[in-house]
């Protein structure tokens, strides 16, 4: 219905060129030729299985293929890709590496998806002042790569190994966003190809100072705006110096909470942990089974402490204290780089480590964010709606930040199934919302949230972002159909 | 000629009601009859003292009296004030503690100043969610006396005491930013009446929880837009643990480059530094004489340090370590609170200090902020000029930012010499700007950096804060002239 729509505005304007010709949500030839005249015929595809390996994220949202993909080799090919598709009226969808998690990649309404991974330099390495622009193929762990041995290192962790633009995009975080924050807090300047070709620098070209007043916030703005209004092409980025020591540390509680009180504790107590992640008895069970731990199947916490070797001996002695008035066994710390390793691949593998737990299905993960006191509740309730659900499910979460994930997993052929996963996420968004909460901590809007989103910020919050939407992507052609 | 347009537009709409028959830019009767009847006869005045304190800041831009003044009692009486200028196309003017330096208050078309500071309740405090829901009345000082004891703190400090929805709406920081943020970094939530009267809740009403990712970040487009999208009626802050002890230092440099490169040098080696604040040699030599310290009249920092005990010790030796390395001399600590509090009071008080200078003058406090590694070039080059200009003028600085203050000092009738300060600050945004960095740290663009914000976010940049102005603010009734 939607490229019919498209394809009867298209008719509408026949002067404009290429597509008068175009039959539902093909693309005309003169339109794919004028694609390749900008960035060589090589980088353009119409493929359907290149089309469907674009159309897709890690989600259970269903595959939606763009029209084309195209490869821009810089910033001046997306200004004039951009600008062709505003002229044509042609969707746009910006792909980076397609790990996000709430199908914000899915053309919904076809168009051009602009895969922007071939843009992949570190343009700029600041170490005295901490910071670094890298293009939308750099990810985080590249970065972290090419920061060895600087003393600097970029923190955001969302797991995947996305791309640092992709994660300006979303508003990612992760586990050390309790310490050092999230995109939203590190992303000092960007670079943004608007919708009709113009570039913008959202904090003025080549700016990288910690702090502005200077009008409006363009750049937070931008952040987590999903690629709905321009495309990231750069992204400037705030460092954070590398810890001098690390230490990783697990201990078992004997309810949920208890381990969330012990959060509640050990932030109260000021001291900086690094990551304070969140684990249930059944993620702990199938991480112990996936990733050959060997700890207690109980409500979980994994921590990180960053500092120097003295102030890390004092951050663990203070926490030690607090998880054991909170009842916690098995404390036990990781300060070898390999058992640390080794804990965190397992957190990062949790993911699979659920898929795991059921061969052949698909995971599903919700994204609530409650302020920190109403952990606990929600927590439990959300196991007791599990198990009554009957579906098979396992949390995990970023409890510093009041974020956790719930990865249910469905067999993607059964609707029933499915529609219980979704009934199951909808309902839990609205218990966040009921607790002050949001329904989403880091995942983003997307395809499957924006009843909750218009539920969260009510009918003024959305009106205005609407607004703000309408007056930067008039024609609406910045991935459509995602946020709003 | 603002006014007069201004009521040319009213002329054009007679059938509006109210103000048919003014003339020039006074209010007719039966429109200051109007605003009585939201909030009271005596909540509104027309009397000219009145309205000349309304019509300035600290700063040296010249007063320009609103209309009227009128003081709402809550946030339903903001609502329909802003409704009725809005249907007369009357300009609205936020008004907090006055405390501003960029002249954001100044009536420059005339309209209702509308006062904010009966509305003076701290609406709630979520100590476990370490959050706290403040009215515009409610100053940063009165805050922390309400959360003394609590364990919790509110850390932003921009040295006045300044109110809380001003500060946001400033976008403000000051000497706590280089450990804890600005506003941008702590605010979690906005209520905001609209131009029109709506009400806004920037992440949904009641919610406070550390992070989201739904949709736009509408909070980071209202904090730091001075008053010109809308009237900020509460804030949701985030608060921070009480440090556990406190210490405070001071050095002195042989020169300005031996005090940056020890912030530098603090900052890569990770000490957590709260403070850390610059003080030129005339700055010093001022603080001197006006709080009766006795600090060598040189270049010198003063620092402050949060933590454990244990903590602090490690921290004060690291720092010890490093600015010796750098040649400093006279490092002392203070760890006793009187002791600490007369050194920050001396600090807080280097702007009365510095009018001492000159008795009779009036202040202008240039607010540029760089990379941290153009820190030296810009302020010893700043020195030179200064020298040359003829002026009288001393530096302060939050360099843990690269945010640094000149404080100029001016014969307010003497046109030349506040043309000559004039330029001066103009040249020393241009030069901060040449080294990628802002015109403004953190006293916003207000009346006077309209040009510079161009130079600084670019045509499109400028562009784009237009658009979202215009779209929010259709008639453009919300601070004339200020920003934009």
């Amino acid at each position: 219905m939607a490229r019919l729509l498209r394809a009867a505005t298209w008719g509408l304007f026949p002067w404009r060129g290429y597509c008068s010709q175009k039959a539902k949500g093909e693309l005309c030839r003169d339109f794919v030729e004028a694609l390749k005249a900008v960035v060589g015929g090589s980088h353009v595809s119409t493929a359907m299985v290149v089309r469907e390996q674009h159309g897709r994220d890690e989600s259970v949202h269903r595959c939606e293929p763009p029209d084309a993909v195209v490869w821009p080799q810089n910033v001046e090919q997306v200004s004039r890709l951009a600008a062709l598709c505003y002229r044509q009226g042609v969707p746009i969808i910006p792909f980076g590496t397609g790990t996000g998690l709430e199908g914000g990649v899915c053309a919904v309404q076809g168009g051009v998806c602009i895969n922007l991974t071939h843009m992949d330099r570190i343009l700029e390495l600041n170490l005295e002042d901490f910071s670094v622009v890298v293009e939308p193929g750099v990810t985080r762990k590249a970065l972290n790569v090419h920061l060895r041995d600087s003393g600097l290192w970029f923190p955001v962790d969302p797991g995947a190994d996305a791309s640092l633009c992709g994660m300006a995009a979303t508003g990612a975080s992760g586990t050390n966003a309790v310490r050092y924050g999230t995109m939203r807090d590190n992303v000092l300047n960007l670079e943004v190809v608007l919708p009709d070709g113009r570039l913008l620098h959202t904090a003025g070209q080549g700016r990288h100072f910690r702090k502005s007043a200077a009008g409006y916030n363009l750049t937070g703005l931008f952040v987590g705006s999903e690629g709905t209004l321009g495309l990231i092409t750069a992204t400037t980025l705030r460092l954070h110096p590398a810890p001098e020591a690390i230490v990783a540390a697990t201990c078992a509680f004997p309810s949920v909470q208890a381990a969330v009180d012990s959060t509640v504790h050990i932030l109260q107590a000021a001291v900086p942990v690094a990551r304070i992640e969140f684990l249930d008895e059944v993620m702990m069970d199938a991480c112990n089974r996936y990733s050959k731990l060997n700890c207690s199947v109980a409500p979980t916490l994994f921590l990180e402490f960053h500092g120097s070797q003295q102030a890390l001996e004092e951050q663990l002695q203070r926490t030690e204290e607090i998880v054991q008035q909170n009842g916690a066994s098995d404390f036990s710390w990781a300060k070898a780089a390999e058992e640390r390793s080794q804990l965190w691949t397992a957190r990062h593998n949790a993911w699979y480590a659920a898929l795991a737990m059921r061969p052949g299905c698909k995971g599903y993960s919700t994204d609530v964010c409650v302020p920190i006191s109403r952990l606990p509740e929600i927590l439990v309730q959300t196991k007791e709606d599990l198990n009554a659900s009957g579906l098979t499910g396992s949390i995990v979460g970023h409890v510093g930040d009041g974020n956790f994930h719930c990865i249910l997993l469905v067999n993607p052929d059964d609707a029933e199934e499915l529609g219980r996963v979704k009934a199951f996420a909808e309902q839990l968004g609205r218990r966040a919302l009921a607790l002050h909460g949001t329904c989403t901590g880091e995942h983003g809007i997307g395809l499957g949230k924006r009843q909750l989103l218009r539920e969260e910020v009510g009918a003024v919050g959305v009106e205005t972002m609407r607004q703000l939407k309408a007056v930067l992507d008039p024609q609406g052609l910045m991935n459509p159909g995602k946020v709003l």
